[in-house]
């Protein structure tokens, strides 16, 4: 049945989806707030500065009044930056005169609380002024969606039934969804395996080979679902497609921002250097900071988060403490 | 201490390990079938035809007598082709004189019976002749090896004191080894990675991308999962180097020729073509027939599998065979 859908955001990930849900049949609002960016959308069908050779169909429309972005929607698509999603749901829930779903394809921890981003949303907005809140989530560039390139992708809810309306919504030819009950591992595994993006990229551009690019993101898959299963994730959550699979894919392409900010630390280059270089948010580096914090609180040993703290804030050579970290001795497999 | 190892293999991956034991020490005889290669070995401390740009030791030797390499061993290392194991583990009893530790580093099972390397191993090796069984593996290119790039791997045996042992025998700086006590965790991980390698070869040569190839390894990942546990294997040593790590490596990387053969099996070559032009076995062609086998005789659902298999041996259009296994009706993310 054809669905209302408000998109809220207007970045590369945000166009991507609004594009397939378009091309599925549903009416879709983008909402932004950069004026400039909602009257490209709405004037060319484009977003030069992220997508540059793509046009999207003239029915993806787009607005900066949220009010009338999110009227009549039976679903709302959060995909803002982390550091954004509190305050947009607060805005949200001021102007929402319907009941609807609530999904969001964010990736990160909110500063300080480290909150995931459902538990943010589940904060803001009350239960009465919505349905269920799904996670939208898996190894997707927003450059290869948007050619209809193949893409497989997981809609979590702890609601086998607004999971199942999340898959059918999105699903079609290109874009392959599967549904998975475990919100809490799809949230930390696709926030946490930015962390092993930037050290990925790190080891590349210390010039080290293939092997030690499978080492790190093995241990760091190790890592990430030794503090997921701390916060109550299913172990088995991250060999699928929001962890295992969007490691890969953020790990070994050139389309992750999160690997070339590492390439780039590993080539010597300072954060302040390559973050304004990128001019997009590059997650990964105020997940690390959460996840340090959270990993001393729980008690979880995280080497391959921790060398990249120390890298990021605390200014230690890259090239010391990826080798020190590389080093440590680690005797068995199993540590979950 | 000082220990004395015959490695059973002049292949690269034999060559790079039997290297990595000299520097660490130990006095190493390597055995081989082909007189020219095991000459050259002996003379110029060089492979031209795999290692081209290394000079091994002086120390590291090599003869065609496997009575001579396999005097005072306290350990041997199988790294021969799957299909050579039987054969020459049988040949080695005649000649054993020590009760050594027998290691291998091989991938693969036997055609028709299905047996893992170390099921043949204590089959054909009487128990009283040897002491453990232990399989090393892990994501480990030769080349990068043998010029000392960082490697990780896994030392897997049910003893642990024996795990150990070839932890100590090959760990150094550069060499890192884990144990794992799931021995068919580690051999099934190693063996049907081959597949998926295979796999996303072909999704690489039929023009697909990147969120494609993360799907098909995600995917890919859980079907060989599913199998390993039908075989006795535990899920999570399919997150470890053995798994996820060597999948990251034969998947990513242009050393790995199960990869190169899929690509030109996606770009539309013969299996026959492709063989001939390769030279060194592609271990996960008959490993796709065993696991075919293996999964209709299990009742394991192995979709990419089966496409692989229809591709290779039915001499179907790798092009639809792909597509059709993609678009599979999988619904959830656990299958397990």
């Amino acid at each position: 049945m054809k669905q209302k859908v408000a998109v809220l955001g207007t970045g590369s990930w945000g166009l991507a989806l609004g594009q397939t849900l378009i091309e599925n049949g549903h009416d879709v609002v983008m909402w932004g707030r950069d004026e400039a960016q909602v009257a490209e959308i709405q004037e060319h069908h484009t977003n030069k500065a992220y997508l540059p050779n793509i046009v999207f169909p003239e029915r993806l429309t787009a607005t900066t009044n949220m009010a009338d972005a999110v009227q009549d929607a039976d679903a709302i698509l959060f995909v803002v930056p982390t550091k954004a999603i509190r305050q947009v749901a607060r805005q949200l829930v001021d102007v929402l005169t319907t009941v609807p779903v609530i999904i969001h394809a964010s990736k990160g921890f909110e500063q300080e609380t480290h909150f995931r981003i459902s538990e943010i949303l589940a904060q803001e907005i009350p239960s009465n002024k919505r349905k269920d809140i799904v996670v939208l989530s898996g190894p997707s560039h927003a450059e290869e969606v948007a050619v209809h390139d193949l893409t497989t992708i997981t809609a979590a809810s702890k609601n086998e039934a607004y999971a199942i309306y999340v898959q059918k919504l999105f699903s079609n030819g290109y874009f392959r969804v599967y549904t998975n009950d475990d919100v809490i591992g799809v949230e930390t595994g696709a926030a946490l395996k930015n962390i092993i993006a930037l050290g990925a990229g790190a080891i590349h551009g210390l010039g080290l080979g293939d092997n030690a690019k499978a080492a790190i993101m093995t241990r760091g898959l190790a890592e990430i679902t030794r503090l997921g299963v701390a916060m109550g994730a299913d172990p088995l959550t991250f060999i699928g497609l929001s962890g295992f699979g969007d490691l890969i894919v953020t790990c070994t392409s050139i389309h992750s921002r999160n690997w070339r900010t590492g390439d780039m630390l590993g080539k010597g280059k300072s954060l302040d250097e390559i973050l304004s270089s990128m001019g997009m948010i590059v997650e990964g580096v105020s997940t690390t900071k959460s996840a340090y914090e959270l990993a001393q609180e729980l008690e979880v040993e995280m080497p391959i988060t921790e060398a990249i703290y120390q890298v990021l804030y605390e200014n230690k050579d890259v090239h010391y403490v990826i080798e020190e970290m590389m080093k440590r001795d680690n005797k068995s497999e199993k540590e979950f």
